[in-house]
C-alpha cells in the first residue's frame, strides 16, 4: 500500500491531536484513502514532555527546517501559529515543493494572498479547513459545495471563547471577568485572551470566508472589528426582554457591489438558530442564491475537532497525490485570474437597526432632546424604554431604532453624549434579523 | 477553455433547476472550475412545455437513450426518479462509460450496491449529493470531511413534507389532513404523499447515510420504518408540556457492533437544535469520534436547492475529468474491499425511553394494573399524567418510561390493550435526548 509521508511542525494541543488521530485511525483512514498516512518527523521546541504518543523519539526534532527539508516528506502540517516563524516555514516548504496543511488563520488572513501566489508557482497544494471554525467543513462547503451559487451573505459565531463568555453571562448572570476566568480554567481561552475577546481572531476567519465566498483577495485590514469587552449584563437582560440574544458575529454581506465585513456584538432574534448555539460551539450561516440559507454547527476549537479538520485536509491532499490531481480546487474558490475586484464597504455606510442605551438623568425633557438629535440625523426611533437600575444620578434609557446609517448614528451619539443630562458613553449594539 | 459536455435525463422541477443554474451561472462556474459546463442534450417525455430555458429546442429529445449513447457527452444527470426506467438508464450509462450525477435516493438505496460495483468495473464516477437532504452537503461531509472519524451515531430530519406537516400541527393546531393539504398546495408534498408521510423516503436516505457513515453495504430492507400518520394534536401538546418536540427522525446508531437503523416520530427536547428546524427545512446531526456533534441545516428539497447539489456534483466530476483523477473518493466512503460486515440491530433489541398514551376508563385500579404489567416486563415508569380531554368513556393517561427494550414495551402494550378498562390502541412515541 502506498504511504503518504507527513511532517508536523508544532506539537501543541492541535499537533498532538493530529498525531494521535493519525495513530489511532490508521486502519480507518487507509480503508477510505487506500494509502497510509505516516508521520515521518515532528518538530517542536519541547520534545521532552510525554504527550502519550507512540511515535518513536528519533522522529522528534527541535529543528523545524530539518522537517521541511526532508526529501522524503510529501506534506507539511504547520501548527506553529503566529505570523513570523510560521511564515518562514511556510515559504520554505513552498520553495521545497511541499504541500501544506495549516490551522493558522492569522497567517492566512494576513499573508494568504502572497503565499497562495507563491504556492501556485510551485504547484503546491495548501489546505486550511482547520483555520476557520474547527471541525465545521465551511471551507470545503464554500470552495466546493456552493460552486453554483452567488453568495449573498454569510455570518458566523467563529470564536468559542467569546461565545462561551456571552453564554455564561446570559445564562448564569456571571460578570465578564468571571466568565473569562472560567473560560481560561476550562482551557478555551488563552492566558492572553486579547485576540479572542477583542474580535481579532474572528476577523481573521471572516477575511478568509469573505475571500472564498465573494472571490475577492483576502482583505483583513478593512474589516471593522469590535470585541465583547463592553457588553454588560444589563444589556444582555434588556436584549432578552426585547426577544434578542447577543452574539459576537462575523458578518460578510454583499451590498451594492461592495462587501460589508464587520465583527461586532450583535443582537439576533432568540428564534434564530444562532441563538441556540451556546458555550464554545461555533456556527456559520451562508445564504446562497440557489441554496437559500445553510447552517453548519459544531466545535470550533479543541484538540480533536481541530485535528479532525487537519486530517481531512491531509486525506484530501493525499488523494490529489495518489491521483496526480494537484491544485484540483483553487485555493480561494476562484481561479486566481478570475477573482473579483471587490472592496469592503466603509463602516460609515453600513446600515442596520440599533440598540442604544444611555445613562440619563431622570428629568423632564431628556427624551425630547435625544429624539430631537436622532431626528436631525434622520434616525427613526422604533421604541423607547426607561429601565429600572442605574444609580442616584441616572437611569438606563434604551432605544431601538429603525434601519439607520452607521455614520449618522455615530454622529448622533457624539452629540447626545455631549449633553449634560447624559452620563458617560452610550452602549450601542447592532441588530440583525 | 475546456468544455464538459452534459446530458440531462428528466426535465421536471429539479431538471429545469439544473438547466437554469448552469445557464445563469455559466461565468461563475467557469471562474471556479476553469471549464464550461455545456448541456448538450436533455431528454423528457414532455419537450413542448415552455420552462423558460434558453436552451435551443434541437437539444431536446424524448429519447433518453439518444442522450446516454451520445459519444460527445461526458456526464449524464439522471433526474427521472423511480427505480425502473431510471435503473435501465443508469446501467446503460455505466456500460457506455459515462459518469453519472443523480438525485435518485430510491434507486441508490435499493440498487446502489449493484450499481456501484458495475460503475467501479467501468471506472465511472457516480455522485449523489442531491439524493439526501437537498443542498445540505452531508454526502461530501461523510465521504471527505469525517475521514478521520469513527461515527458513533447520526440522526436527521430528512423529509420536508413530514417536517412541514408536523410544524403546522404544532404551531397552528392544524389537523393532519389540513396540514397535508397545505403541504400539497405549497408544492412540498406529492399528489400521492405515501412515500413521504409513511417514512419510506426518509428510510431511503438513512440507508445511504448509514452506508457512508459505517462503511456497510447499503441496507434498506432491514430499516424499521414508521410514518407520521398516527401523530395527533393531543400527543404534540402533551409532548410540549413535557418539554419535547415531535419530529420524524432517521436514526443510525452504532450499538454493540450492530447498527440501529430506524425511522419514526421521535420526541426530542425543545432545547435541542433539531427542535428549531421547522417547516420544510432539513437537518442532519453526526457524532464523530474526533469532531463530537456536527449539525448541518438547510433546504432538503425544492428546485434550486436540489439543483445546487447536482451542480456541485457536476463540478466535482468535472474536476476529476480535467485532472484525470476519476474515482478519487470511494462511492461509499470506504474502498469496496475494505467495507465492514455490519448488520442492522433487530428493532426488538433497540432500547430507548418511551412516551405512551392510553385511553383509559377513569376508574380506581387502572393505574395499578397498567403499572403492574409494565413491571412484569421490567419497564420502569418515570412519570404518569392523567390528562384532560377524552370522551364520556375514557381519559388520556400518559406515561413516560425509563430506558426500556422495544420488545418489552411492545409485549406490555399488547397485554395492556387487552384490558377491558383500556379503549383502542395505545399511542407510542420514542424519546431521544
Amino acid at each position: 500500500m502506498k504511504t503518504i509521508k507527513i511532517g508536523i511542525l508544532g506539537l501543541g494541543t492541535v499537533g498532538t491531536g493530529v498525531a494521535r488521530l493519525i495513530e489511532e485511525q490508521r486502519d480507518l483512514i487507509s480503508a477510505k484513502l487506500g494509502a497510509e498516512l505516516d508521520i515521518v518527523k515532528i518538530a517542536d521546541l519541547d520534545i521532552e514532555t510525554d504527550r502519550g504518543l507512540t511515535i518513536s523519539s528519533d522522529r522528534l526534532t527541535t529543528d523545524a527546517y530539518s522537517v521541511i527539508d526532508d526529501p522524503e516528506i510529501d506534506i507539511i502540517v504547520e501548527l506553529i501559529g503566529g505570523e513570523t516563524f510560521a511564515k518562514e516555514c511556510f515559504e520554505r516548504a513552498i520553495a521545497q515543493g511541499k504541500h501544506i496543511v495549516t490551522a493558522n488563520k492569522a497567517l492566512i488572513a494576513s499573508h494568504g494572498n502572497d503565499l497562495f501566489e507563491k504556492a501556485a508557482e510551485k504547484g503546491v497544494d495548501i489546505a486550511f479547513e482547520a483555520s476557520v471554525a474547527g471541525c465545521i467543513p465551511i471551507i470545503k462547503t464554500m470552495r466546493e459545495t456552493l460552486a453554483g451559487n452567488t453568495i449573498h451573505n454569510l455570518a458566523g459565531i467563529l470564536n468559542g471563547t467569546c461565545n462561551y463568555i456571552l453564554t455564561k453571562i446570559t445564562t448564569e448572570g456571571a460578570s465578564f471577568e468571571d466568565a473569562l476566568a472560567q473560560a481560561q480554567e476550562s482551557g478555551f481561552a488563552e492566558a492572553d485572551p486579547t485576540l479572542d475577546i477583542e474580535g481579532f481572531d474572528t476577523a481573521h476567519k471572516l477575511a478568509i470566508l469573505n475571500s472564498l465566498a465573494y472571490g475577492m483577495k483576502i482583505n483583513l485590514d478593512d474589516i471593522y472589528v469590535e470585541g465583547i469587552t463592553q457588553i454588560t449584563l444589563d444589556d444582555i437582560r434588556f436584549a432578552d426582554e426585547f426577544g434578542y440574544s447577543i452574539k459576537l458575529l462575523a458578518i460578510g454581506k454583499m451590498t451594492n457591489g461592495a462587501v460589508e465585513a464587520r465583527v461586532h456584538p450583535t443582537m439576533i432574534p432568540k428564534t434564530h438558530l444562532f441563538a441556540s448555539v451556546n458555550n464554545s460551539v461555533n456556527a456559520v450561516g451562508v445564504h446562497g442564491s440557489a441554496t437559500g440559507d445553510i447552517f453548519l454547527v459544531g466545535h470550533g476549537a479543541g484538540m480533536l475537532p481541530t485535528a479532525s479538520a487537519v486530517v481531512s485536509d491531509l486525506v484530501d491532499i493525499s488523494r490529489n497525490l495518489i491521483s496526480g490531481s494537484g491544485q484540483r480546487v483553487p485555493y480561494l474558490s476562484f481561479l486566481s485570474h478570475r477573482m473579483n475586484e471587490l472592496s469592503i464597504l466603509p463602516m460609515d455606510e453600513v446600515t442596520c437597526r440599533y440598540y442604544v442605551r444611555f445613562m440619563a438623568m431622570d428629568k423632564p425633557g431628556v427624551l425630547s432632546r435625544i429624539s430631537g438629535i436622532f431626528g436631525e440625523y434622520n434616525i427613526s426611533i422604533r421604541s423607547v424604554h426607561q429601565k429600572d437600575g442605574g444609580d442616584e444620578c441616572c437611569v438606563p434609557l434604551v432605544m431601538l431604532t429603525s434601519i439607520a446609517r452607521e455614520k449618522d448614528i455615530q454622529q448622533a451619539l457624539i452629540d447626545i453624549e455631549a449633553m449634560q443630562l447624559i452620563k458617560g458613553k452610550a452602549a450601542l449594539i447592532r441588530i440583525e434579523e
